[in-house]
């Protein structure tokens, strides 16, 4: 049996949780949705969505529905899915792929794959129309180890410094070779801050998650310092503990890039403002927040395997994907007490402990962008 | 097989959809509801509904809540559906009959059919109380053709000035001899005016409604010159279509009014704000549209066909209803996507074709009626 | 039969409804929860749901979330349902009793039943940080004859002054003895104050409510002197009726503290804001309003008998439970009848009659105490 001591530095005093304003006020929503999400590279689906040349996924987030897009040159592109005509919406499906163009169902207008508009009836006899004026609104787009993220921003931030020192740190894991072999949808009736809190720390997890508590001392973890653009560190496997699942075995390999310690560690990444990454020694877990309105997030969990895991005979996910699902719900569960109580008049903000430190950055990255603005 | 060439003047440079605002913003649909629906005369229902004294209808529209009811001296009248004691809904139904007086469930008061205060149970002991200072609040109506249109306004245009031209050009269908048969509704996620847009140009049917292009090409319509308070014009069925219907075919010998070449042609005018008329050579579909937010309106479709047709054996409407329940649903459909894509981010106004000159003429009557105001 | 005469003073002229922004205007419906729900005593519940230290009940009203608690000591205290830590709501059940301390799921902050935060865990290592500073935020309480009250405010003015000669007026139902067997709970669409009116005045009842009118002759009623905190009066029943019920028997004896003629009359009290309370010689009916916006009301009935005859053989409550269920579901059917006239735009405030008087003076109670602030 491990020991641990709160070896934390200790926490100077009149620290506390944000206003409940942050978490009730829609205007503090919209100024949210304009100054992070809006401004920030958010995760948008994996590459493997986008295959092939016409492939496409849309996700819906900060009042923006975008299409995500594999070009004929194999680029994968994002472009507001929004005809520059009338401002139908392109697509409804959320993945699909498209028969050689993007056609409009409303009047045809049409785009090649690269968002140029290539067909419009009838606008011949409009004074000065040129079809080279009217190309599919641009979304930034990049590709990180199987990963496509996208920036709403006109101007974005490069990649490579939203990510920092997170791509070689994180090599070893070859995400870009996991196949999703699971998804869940989960709406919860909280602010999308309260989800990225609970994730970035462990102190409720004797408390509320008996299970994961078993299988991984909630006091073994250990917080990289904290970054503008994410949040994250590890925690041990308990002895005997092969990796998360309902009953902490694997029955699989290690995923064929670790080495010890990683092969005995769950590694936690919060990629602001919209990724919760965890890497297991034999599965990767993303869990994604899809902010709502001021008190509801779309909350989707999927479950990725090496492949050749997966086509291994009695390849059996269950047991871990039953595990997340079980602990994501407790967490909901408690984000969605939080909301209430927070959003209710006897709420007054409280101290946080040492052992919250990431919440406190969390939460004056949220004022740094939001406050005043 | 006809063709036809795109002979309408061609469009100026510059000419663009209205910004999103117009179909997102709660504050535009009040100058709308306030400058537009409770100042113009809406389509309230059909004479037939009101045959008796003392039959009645109710509408809903523009934050009001009004009865058209016919009076003892065979006079259509419209009042406020509220009680002068106590604000209480005198009638819950939608339409129905009144037993001699209007009492009001709450407290009984009672008016009569011209909306006269004529019983106040108690009110003696209240000092300068009369039943002459409190009747029922007026709501003009009048009756064109079989159809009841009402007006919110204090002092209303007046309705042969709404009416202009079209009551001579209409005459020919004798509309108020038509007898509704069905009604369809049904709630569409897009703003009021989406549909009126939708409606005012054929540009998309061979994209959209292949059916209807295959009976009537999209390139046939000639539009009357934009009025005031009207829009509309006509197109011709194909060669061996004697109606609009799931297969072309009628049945029904034409309205007994109508003269070549009314018997084959549709005839299409939206009478703004609220009612879509759509005159085939056998019959009359309205469409009325009652909007219920920015983004949100209830749309009420019913057919009406001869009385001397309803009564032949094997009369049979429903090739007739089915054809325009299927076109109707595929408009819905692109007006919903059309109200998602507008009040996406990634909106921007794009430019009209020479074949969409309605609508942009229907943006200048929104614009001269709420900018500003 | 009896005979009654409109003896009450004749009411001024010009005394009229209010504006219907008083029950369309979310921003009049913040100003009553913070200058009326959160100022005055809120009935709560009833002492014998808090019968040992440790039982607890819940209540959301006026955006607060409140546990009452009975303690160790045995005093009945109200607290804020709300974390001192994060703002995790306590307790999800509206009822029940708590295991020895009070005990937060997210991090297992725990609280004693007095509101000391006795247990905060690794807040050791944040400097200054003592448990006596952050206990559970305190709703003042107190018991009346088995109900319990709270109070939101900072400081409440003294429950005795609320309260006021009812005390000793009510003595005689002792209705501290009395226990529930039923609970209705009814969703309404209507803003609150158009119940409490709905209950101050019996005009609307030979109209609304004939079974009612059958026992209890709706001029019988005489009212006390509008309170501050309290309006009501009695009803006298009509010969041979012995309790209001479906056919007006009870089948019980008289409450044992009853006298006559209270055991001849149903005395009907608001305490306002939220308790109306309806005492028969035979058992009490207590309908309690829980505002949840500007035109949603949730109410809920509760029928409380003395135990000697709920412990009687052949004790049969259905026939009063189901009389009130009727009256009471006519009554919200007015109500929400009422919401939707007076927020259409044909209401105009209209004349109260001379048995109107206590709405009256419920609308100046309204107007004091929110007008201008």
């Amino acid at each position: 049996m491990s020991t641990y001591a709160n070896s934390r530095p200790p926490l100077a005093s009149g620290i506390t949780t944000l206003p409940a304003s942050y978490y009730s006020d829609p205007a503090q929503y919209e100024r949210e949705m304009r100054h992070i999400h809006s401004e920030m590279w958010l995760w948008a689906g994996r590459e493997q969505q986008v295959a092939k040349p016409g492939d496409f996924l849309v996700q819906t987030v900060a009042g923006a529905n975008v299409i995500v897009l594999r070009g004929e040159d194999g680029v994968v592109r994002g472009f507001h899915n929004v005809c520059r005509h009338r401002g139908t919406l392109l697509c409804n499906e959320a993945e699909g792929s498209f028969p050689g163009k993007i056609r409009c169902p409303y009047h045809a207008w049409t785009y090649d794959y690269a968002g140029r508009l290539v067909g419009a009836p009838h606008m011949d006899k409009v004074e000065g129309f040129r079809e080279q004026d009217h190309p599919l609104g641009a979304v930034a787009a990049e590709v990180w180890d199987g990963h496509v993220f996208v920036n709403l921003s006109a101007r974005p931030i490069p990649f490579e410094q939203h990510l920092g020192e997170l791509r070689e740190r994180l090599r070893p894991w070859r995400m870009e070779e996991l196949v999703r072999v699971e998804r869940r949808v989960y709406p919860v009736r909280a602010n999308w801050k309260l989800i990225v809190q609970n994730y970035s720390e462990c102190l409720h997890c004797p408390v509320a998650h008996p299970l994961l508590h078993e299988q991984s001392h909630y006091m073994s973890g250990e917080n990289d310092p904290p970054q503008p653009t994410w949040m994250g560190g590890r925690m041990e496997l308990r002895e005997g503990v092969e990796t998360l699942s309902l009953d902490g075995r694997s029955g699989r390999t290690c995923l064929p890039g670790l080495r010890s310690p990683q092969t005995r560690e769950v590694h936690y990444y919060a990629l602001l403002p919209n990724l919760l990454l965890n890497l297991h020694p034999d599965y990767m877990l993303t869990i994604t927040l899809w902010p709502r309105g001021v008190g509801h997030t779309d909350i989707v969990a999927d479950w990725h395997f090496h492949p050749d895991e997966i086509a291994r005979p009695g390849f059996d996910p269950k047991s871990s994907i039953e595990f997340w699902d079980l602990t994501n719900r407790q967490d909901w569960e408690l984000s969605e007490r939080a909301q209430s109580g927070i959003t209710s008049r006897g709420y007054r903000p409280g101290p946080y402990s040492n052992r919250e430190e990431l919440l406190h950055a969390f939460d004056r990255f949220v004022q740094e962008r939001t406050d005043g603005r």
